[in-house]
């Protein structure tokens, strides 16, 4: 039970993000954002809680471009708000079904000043809106006439670029969460089922310092598994099954993302073959990973090696994406996202292919992008399917 | 490790949902419901996956009054949306930014049949709509005439009585988190931290049978904790310190709720009071619970014996709340909440005081209301604080 690396953040980093923010709202337009989903609220707070698995209650921070965030919570957060860099904190007694925080955020908006003012929120793709939208509604009116738009792109560009302190974070959930996979297999004794599995998997990561493993995957089936989202079940693996485990644990708040296959006995060739040619495919990805590159490069890359061994590429397919604060992040892997990479951008490379009707093999490592190219944050798979006998 | 209940649930409780769900549908004047969070997927379909915790893709599900449910979900979720009980599966790419899922899902519902449709979906308090809300402004005006409006009403009827089935689950989630908070003391050994505590609690909870714990809460402070959501910490307990331990783990998707306070070392007589008081409070709470009373007669029976006690009730204050598919669900244990207790509904007793400056007691047990009373759900409290030496 080692935790290395402090936690949180110092003021500074809260700062730059602000002032990053400030200048991304300016090219948009925008005076003001109005942030409400847990991962935003963090990003810019440090306010870091386990209570958003209650969704009862909204939680504001109001984000002017030029003065300090103010905070429009629920009075239960008062104590814990103190603790961060937020000084404006302001609260309600939620619950309040008939004004939950509305007023007393509409308010506090209004008090940034002129009447023309444009705030952004989170409207877009990959966004979440964590307040009752008829709430949001009644907002809106009270507001006017303040418009409240959109700030997809301006939040997607902050936080597509990590900083120093947050590739700590990736980088160290990575390296124990790759030590736990390398052990995994010691542990995992004939006659467990899928779940009981993932339960010593979600404990290792647990002891070996993660805070968190909201996402422990496992499926298995007799020559390989069918899908990559259901599971764990009561199965148990046979001889002759190919287990996945893909996880999402974080540290801090901060995710990896990356699985590892498994047989149980001597894989077939068929297996093997298929092992082998997502492997190479993942190279490739990861070869591709540099900055000037586009996220569609990096499918390219990968695609080009998987068509060439014989796979049908899915044109719509998509084989990783952003990750950090969530599980997923932006961009995505595909064909069509032309975002260009960037030094400091985290990425999954996760080609798959359908080696055999309804049998699916799916690979998934965790980089970086640097200055010039990329550096690994998991530790890269063996070239060999790992074998449970 | 023992499961000793089935998962999932046959077909004929999603048709008593659905059939359910089209008499609120006809009170409220809807002819069908759009539901797009995890919580109402699963509840009306039974497709259970870890994937939620990736936010990019959303999942629709259409419900209409008189016809059978159709999902309109991504590709990705197929093969396991194939394993539920529905058949009309319509899937799509995702992520398209530029269209995600929004035509489709806009042609599905018009297939219903008449334009003067209104179709009622996640919009008021403790709901939240899982897509875009530029999405969900492009659909509305796709759908024109027909009207999206509220359904808060109509799914808060619906999940808030629970069926026998539902009831096992939540009633084997508590008994085993019971378990595991009676043994934890022997498992706490001096100079460990919050967060060490709080693991080898999670680990304790999964190998028991649960298969997760979202919500491990460890507080803990010198003559007690200052708040009840921050946390865990690095910080160890020292001797004179008081540990809240607050978890909701689930069983098969339903969740646990309460709280077991530990003193580290004799307790103090103020402590020794302050828990006595609030474990009256408890008893008190547990004795108003009964068909036929209200919400807010559990806060009263709550606040009477803690203001008889000498302490300072907030009277916008909340004390225990609905559970279920969530971590907190409605109604709320508040003086102004006047919603009816009927048998079915599974509730958390929570009362709370501050004992002194930034101090605080809080208890919670979970319980179930019957056709004559209650029925307790976690194994109650002992009437002394657990002292761990």
């Amino acid at each position: 039970m080692s935790d290395q690396l402090s936690r949180g953040f110092p003021v500074d980093e809260f700062e730059v993000r602000h002032n990053r923010a400030s200048k991304y709202m300016y090219e948009a337009g925008l005076d003001g954002l109005l942030v409400t989903s847990e991962q935003h609220f963090r990003y810019f707070s440090g306010f870091d809680s386990q209570f958003w698995a209650s969704p009862t209650r909204p939680w504001f921070l109001v984000i002017p471009r030029d003065k300090p965030i103010v905070a429009v919570i629920p009075e239960i957060g008062k104590i814990g708000m103190e603790k961060t860099w937020i000084k404006d904190i302001r609260t309600w007694p939620a619950p309040v079904p008939e004004d939950d925080g509305i007023t007393l955020l509409s308010d506090t908006i209004k008090e940034l000043g002129s009447p023309n003012l444009s705030i952004g929120t989170e409207l877009g793709h990959e966004m979440v809106l964590r307040m009752p939208i008829l709430d949001f509604e009644k907002l809106s009116k009270l507001l006017l006439p303040i418009k409240i738009g959109d700030a997809t792109t301006v939040l997607k560009k902050l936080r597509a670029i990590k900083s120093e302190r947050e590739i700590q974070k990736i980088s160290h959930i990575c390296s124990l969460v790759s030590d736990a996979f390398e052990v995994l297999p010691e542990k995992v004794k004939k006659g467990l089922t899928e779940r009981e599995i993932c339960k010593i998997f979600c404990s290792e990561m647990l002891f070996r310092g993660a805070d968190s493993a909201p996402y422990v995957l496992g499926v298995s089936g007799p020559g390989g598994y069918d899908n990559i989202i259901m599971g764990p079940s009561d199965r148990r693996p046979q001889k002759g099954d190919i287990l996945i485990i893909d996880t999402g644990a974080t540290f801090d708040g901060y995710f990896c993302d990356f699985d590892r296959n498994f047989s149980f006995g001597p894989p077939s060739n068929k297996i093997m073959q298929a092992y082998r040619l997502v492997y190479e495919a993942t190279e490739e990805g990861i070869r591709a990973a540099r900055p000037g590159n586009k996220a569609s490069d990096l499918w390219r890359a990968m695609a080009a090696v998987l068509e060439a061994g014989g796979a049908n590429v899915d044109p719509f397919g998509r084989m990783g994406h952003g990750l950090g604060m969530q599980l997923t992040e932006w961009p995505s892997n595909k064909i069509d996202d032309d975002t260009i990479l960037a030094p400091g951008m985290v990425m999954t490379i996760e080609p798959g292919i359908e080696f055999e009707p309804n049998r699916l093999m799916v690979h998934e490592e965790n980089l970086l992008i640097t200055a010039d190219g990329y550096q690994m944050l998991s530790r890269r798979a063996l070239p060999e399917i790992t074998v449970i006998e």
